[in-house]
């Protein structure tokens, strides 16, 4: 985001309640007061166990260019409501003087998280906190959506290399190029987009369109062309006309190229019955002498149709996919929510909840809250319990802290970490995982305590609510 | 996108094998043939029947500020494949040296459009519209297919005003700000998005949220202080614990208001059966000397949700539209695709086809195209033709053309327009269009013929490539 948005106050980037409603507070003199918010989801997307948490960088990137500029004060003071001023000019000033002083405790990225787990957990001047909801949100909803999406698919691919293809169907440039940092913390091994390339240092790969052959007056000659100016980086679409046709092609291309001490890098299957034409693609490579080309694979690909092509045998290496990943195509939101836990008010900490009348699973859980993890000695995950962080007599010994502190005193407290470490970690936590809940589907619920005194707490105050 | 991306040099948001073929294209020295590339879509989206168009002043801010900056070049210089550079120095010299030369003809913003005809018609040096593939599809492919989705909740909304509150189920900062653009342009009264509102002088709307109430040790101190930090700017969201009790909070709150000479604005809803909450709602506000207390209602809002609600007798006034609208929820990508279809290389035109084999349902049209829409006197659209600008013969007289020239010799011809005049635009597409077409599902298609000699030269072509 640092480069996108050089120079650009993004501090209007939330929504108007949060505004009038951070006014509301200044004006009540209760804007310091101290509140703990939670960002959390409650259901696992895409009929899956997990999420894979993704963005805490860029949010942490937002934070420190947050600021509301001169031109964001002309803005505000300009808005009215039924004729007057919607803001006093005394909040517009409070506001272009802050400093983001909350402290935020984050999952890392690329490591897993389940329902009602925090994923981020917010404490500072209730007004702060109100602001930030909106961004927070759109920043760790989205990347961590992306990031689980990618790694479900990485997962049906298996030895196989997944590429992100996807920045033609993204919400605009940045949509884009958050979404191919998020699909590389999900696992994908390299992406098409060159700028998120060049910002997040992503491997770029890419191979040719069906333009580059149809700017030419035949196939044959397209492929020749294209393998002599790109040498050893040939990997050939061959389906612009007739697929096998197209690869009978290709092999005479490679053979032109072999002579000239090239090797014919691969070729491309972007329609038809894949398993099928990658089949008869390999017999034929394999007959002419081309062992080691890359057979790569594209056409609205996801897990399920990933899976599907591996278990008919498919002879696919390496697998582009663009669509599915990019907007999350079977569930494009992950719907995180950003719920109020406590508050200190002056008169001690005030524990919060949404009761949520008739849906008691989605209540939200009062308290200052943590999550223990726990894992066997393998390194497994086995369960983890989400506690108050004030009351740890409960929790079985053994456990590692799931959240860590990221952001303190109006500044990050958490370093900057190159995106192939994060994707690393991404791999590694889908590994750690045990099997069950890798399923694309019907994996069941990992398995997530209430620690015995927070669940007390809950039931409380969901009872004393219900009488309110 | 003008502000939020000043200064950054978007020419590298590209998918790799743009610029992998356009070193093909250079060393070939066929980089400055004229070639012609249509962008368009091959189904409408959502069951529909129709596509607002939408994101061509983005496009065109994109191209205006589309340059290759020396830490561009520093990047593409440092890319490596199997050892060796995988740009020639000179191409790299040559990218950034280059003007963006290319005619572009568009439909503009607001406009509906049908599948197969060109969204953008791109005429120019072949590199460049090689190049131009990727972001143009980004752009226009997203905000045209939000500008749908809005317009359809819109109609649906019938007499009652459809707010933005999407922001934070979008694909981060610049995702949000593209979707907020477009769903205005859909239709959407205004938005919770006030970086967008700035930015396109959307009018910004909000109510407050859960934790307001949350904050406050009881919902009654809640509202009254809403109100009286907020005065006539208060719609109270009534569902934090018991909804009928909470209207009836929002009442007393109401009572209080008018004794300080302010009106209740309203209510929101945000959960339960909004039918039913809706009707009771009304009865307690009606009752208690309220008639103007508008009713907003959110949660998971879609237009099959506001038709079966309006159909059940709701008393709503106004929908909060998020996820459903930030997302395209049942459908989030439009498919768009940028096809070659003709090509100068100095030995004449010459034009070109994808075949597409087995389907010749996604075969593309050669030539170059153009659009004729034809209207009743009442200015309903009746039927469009697709033809090829050079054969206007067989055209039935009185259509007007659908694409205007945009861009051409390097800058843009097109006037920016103010949003709101798209959004005017937008909704009065949407009325000219006759009834059927306006259908959630199940219209059918909208007549759109090929000009004859067109049709011809597309089977010719198809017949002939099958001989490949």
């Amino acid at each position: 985001m640092d480069a996108l948005y050089q120079g650009v106050s993004l501090g209007l980037l939330t929504d108007m309640y949060q505004l009038t409603m951070a006014q509301g507070y200044w004006k009540l003199n209760r804007h310091n007061e101290d509140a703990v918010f939670h960002l959390y989801f409650r259901k696992t997307p895409f009929h899956g166990s997990y999420v894979m948490s993704a963005g805490l960088d860029t949010a942490l990137e937002y934070l420190e260019h947050w600021s509301i500029s001169a031109s964001d004060c002309d803005y505000l003071r300009s808005l009215k409501s039924h004729g007057t001023d919607l803001f006093d000019k005394g909040f517009i000033e409070y506001l272009a003087s802050m400093k983001m002083d909350v402290t935020l405790h984050a999952v890392p990225e690329g490591e897993m998280v389940f329902p009602n787990e925090p994923l981020l957990r917010v404490e500072g001047p209730l007004l702060q906190c109100q602001l930030l909801e909106t961004p927070l949100l759109t920043i760790l909803g989205f990347q961590s959506l992306v990031a689980t999406k990618a790694s479900r698919v990485v997962g049906a691919a298996s030895v196989g290399k997944v590429l992100d293809f996807g920045l033609r169907r993204a919400q605009g440039p940045d949509g884009g190029v958050s979404m191919s940092r998020a699909a590389h913390i999900g696992g994908c091994a390299a992406t098409s987009n060159v700028l998120a390339g060049k910002l997040f240092d992503i491997p770029c790969q890419g191979t040719h369109a069906h333009a580059w052959v149809m700017s030419f007056e035949d196939e044959q000659e397209a492929f020749d062309n294209y393998a002599e100016t790109s040498a050893n980086n040939s990997i050939l679409l061959v389906d612009t006309y007739d697929t096998i046709e197209g690869v009978r092609r290709a092999i005479e291309t490679g053979k032109k190229l072999k002579e000239m001490g090239h090797d014919l890098a691969g070729i491309r299957l972007d329609s038809g019955d894949l398993a099928r034409l990658s089949i008869e693609a390999r017999r034929m490579l394999l007959a002419a002498g081309f062992p080691d080309a890359k057979i790569v694979a594209s056409d609205d690909l996801d897990e399920y149709r990933i899976d599907e092509l591996i278990s008919r045998g498919a002879e696919i290496d390496v697998w582009g996919v663009g669509t599915r990943i990019a907007t999350c195509y079977d569930q494009p939101a992950l719907g995180c929510v950003y719920k109020l836990a406590a508050i200190e008010n002056g008169k001690g900490l005030r524990y919060t909840m949404k009761s949520a009348g008739a849906n008691p699973a989605k209540a939200s859980i009062p308290g200052v809250l943590g999550v223990r993890r726990y894992r066997n000695a393998d390194g497994k995950m086995v369960h983890d319990v989400i506690h108050d962080i004030a009351c740890l007599d409960n929790l079985p010994a053994g456990g590692e802290d799931l959240l860590v502190k990221v952001w303190t005193k109006s500044k990050r407290c958490y370093p900057h970490q190159p995106l192939s470490e994060l994707r690393a970690k991404g791999i590694a936590s889908l590994l750690s995982l045990p099997q069950q809940y890798r399923k694309l589907k019907d994996g069941g619920a990992y398995p997530v305590a209430l620690e015995k005194s927070l669940e007390e707490r809950r039931n409380a105050m969901a009872e004393s609510l219900k009488g309110e």
